[in-house]
């Protein structure tokens, strides 16, 4: 560690927060599970294997279009647990409150995690709320962690991708990120974006059982679609190619994006899902996926090849080639 | 919901915490697994049965004589667990962190973290970091989830208490508390306490071996003992009886608790565990919580009865009596 203090590149999934989890964590916490750094851990409790995540929120505004904290604290753990393919079942919330936080905005974000918990058929079984000095906290940060079970035969990792495999990207990139952006630091653009916020459990059930050859999933959330797909050619060690002119992204999303100097590529998604797929079972699960209402936008955006290991490779619209790196500075503020 | 904003002492574990959870929490993640409200969640999973339990850490101090926040974070949700009789297996670790805090004071509490989950026999395999805004948290907060495996037969919970069981007190109370209140707000009084934070799930799996007539184990933390034995008498519907001559203090804990005028019975302990234990069972179980290292001052501290339902009596030394109630004020700052 080369930094003396904690700077905020260090929480936003890029090659900061991997430095610190590599240098600080890995040592001290060493264990094989950990190290696999998956969206979830993949356990084995008395001969039943279980998926096991974590994730803290502390979006700033807690309100904003398409959700609150409180949905978007479920979802996002929600389905980083559906990321291995397991079917989420249960989930914990810690909740860390300001003092002077009012209850009934309080009363607001616990319903919305209610009505997500159902929609995504989870229940929350245990929890806790601590309350901290006004000033101690912004408003209010959640903590939710979950179990899923991971049926029989089901191996998804991001070790797993083979060349040949299709990316299947389940809709437009960037609009929770851009979404958070608009509403923060006076930007307020009148333009019709909105969080993607959405649980994508359902969705994975309908792709396993069309295809017993997802190699991989992950939700892009932190680093966007360009920092995941990094992560996966990393784990693999394969080469991956996208096409410039296949990536979907809404027009607002696309416009904000260009009048903010921001590639969407990095922008945080909350209700998408990448999959590394067998090419012949490609079309199938892409099918599946569009058939499911958080899926309607769903593409192939590229390839896995045996090139470049390593490596994201963007084929550009106007035929070009440019590398898709791990971003190094905090090319948004935190959105999740 | 009588306020309008939250109060510090909606976090405190009295009967403020208590109001929150029962009017806000429960109608809306209505399911009789949360509704239980033990110390963990007791699932099924795959025909596997779990323990799962989430907490959050806040505790200012983040350093403090007897541990920092990072063991206290370890042990706290490992007794959480232990506390169904479950064997606690793996942990999350999900850390808020401040830009700007000391990675050296990071390093430190993340070794903590790791020698803590060693000495309990603990692996941490999933985990999160978000970096907020200076002045957007108080230096570090640190949520622990964890998941336990429950052995055959053990049906360990707060509704089980039977008149005539006895109440073991594995230790002093009110330890923790104490020392970071003495921490803070300028006091630092110049007194030998220190925390008790401590891994009882050594202890938990001797006493399983001893009997199998436990019928209650909670941790007395937040709230204290007098808290946690009011709950366990509403929850189980019995009178709890117990004797303050009884009870162990450290005698510097009980000066500066009389120098604040705190009672003891009320202050947070880290490292106890409070076993409510079929009559015939409880000595040969005191003795070997006494053979645990963190046990040695364990002693029976009094007894479940029919009278009075609901309600927690102190036999008083002058031989009167007193009722203990569930504490409605904040009798201490957040100490977890």
């Amino acid at each position: 560690m080369k930094k003396e203090v904690i700077l905020l590149d260090h929480g936003s999934g890029g090659k900061l927060s991997n430095d610190l989890v590599s240098a600080l964590m890995l040592p001290v916490f060493d264990n094989t599970i950990l190290s696999r750094l998956g969206d979830s851990a993949t356990l084995d409790v008395g001969g039943t294997r279980l998926a096991f995540s974590t994730d803290s929120y502390v979006v700033d505004p807690i309100f904003f279009p398409g959700g609150n904290i409180g949905d978007l604290a479920v979802n996002g753990t929600v389905n980083d647990i559906a990321m291995s393919g397991a079917t989420p079942l249960y989930l914990s919330v810690g909740l860390i409150i300001e003092e002077g936080f009012s209850v009934s905005d309080l009363e607001t974000i616990v319903q919305s995690m209610g009505r997500a918990a159902r929609t995504a058929g989870v229940s929350i079984v245990t929890g806790d709320t601590k309350v901290v000095n006004r000033g101690a906290a912004d408003k209010i940060f959640i903590n939710t962690s979950g179990i899923g079970l991971i049926p029989e035969g089901i191996h998804i990792e991001g070790g797993n991708a083979r060349p040949g495999d299709r990316i299947i990207l389940s809709g437009t990139m960037g609009d929770h990120g851009i979404t958070i952006l608009n509403q923060r630091e006076g930007l307020s653009f009148d333009a019709p974006v909105q969080s993607d916020s959405a649980p994508l459990n359902h969705m994975v059930a309908r792709m396993l059982a069309a295809s017993r050859n997802i190699h991989v999933l992950r939700d892009p959330t932190r680093g966007g679609v360009g920092t995941i797909l990094n992560e996966v050619a990393l784990q693999s060690n394969v080469g991956i190619r996208i096409v410039e002119s296949g990536l979907p992204v809404n027009s607002s999303v696309a416009g904000l994006c260009e009048l903010l100097g921001l590639d969407p590529l990095y922008v945080a998604n909350e209700g998408k899902l990448i999959a590394v797929v067998a090419s012949e079972d490609a079309e199938r699960v892409l099918s599946v996926v569009r058939e499911d209402p958080f899926g309607l936008d769903a593409c192939i955006i590229g390839e896995v090849v045996s090139a470049h290991p390593g490596r994201v490779v963007l084929e550009t619209i106007i035929g070009g080639e440019r590398i898709i790196d791990m971003p190094t500075g905090e090319k948004l503020p935190r959105i999740c």
